[in-house]
């Protein structure tokens, strides 16, 4: 749990779940980016630490990364964990 | 919130912050130290860390430093988030 709370901890990387968790669908980097001036290089490694903390799956769909929360997974490691971090940041 | 997930992020201060929910008094740092073999220092650090995020309460009694959760004032911040991350790391 260590890893997904880190990676919550930044209020970017909270704003990029935020974001992906109001979307039915997948986004891109570039859609899910918490500021539209946000350095590519600084987005892509918000990106990396919340898929390695277990908290996002993205897949390559031609040249774009198209990124959601892995919603399930994280329940049911962590049961209300996600919803009760994204509520309290409301 | 930033600052409370965070300071929850580190096992050892989830820890020392699980030891002191679990007693109705308050404790030293020396009884709430997730390992007796923990150096002073760091476990200083830990307890600042807790403290700076308004997690904890620490008063002086004499020499020793006397801690406690500011369990009312976190849950009327963020209601549910200290009981939903200690359950979900049980």
């Amino acid at each position: 749990m260590a890893g997904v709370l880190a990676a919550l901890a930044d209020p970017m990387r909270l704003r990029i779940v935020k974001s992906l968790l109001q979307q039915d669908d997948c986004m891109s980097c570039k859609e899910a980016a918490p500021c539209p001036d946000m350095a590519k290089s600084t987005l892509s490694n918000h990106f990396r630490i919340l898929r390695e903390a277990g908290l996002i799956e993205t897949t390559k769909k031609g040249v774009e990364h198209r990124n959601v929360v892995r919603e399930a997974d994280i329940n049911a490691r962590f049961p209300r964990l996600l919803k009760t971090i994204v509520g309290c940041s409301e």
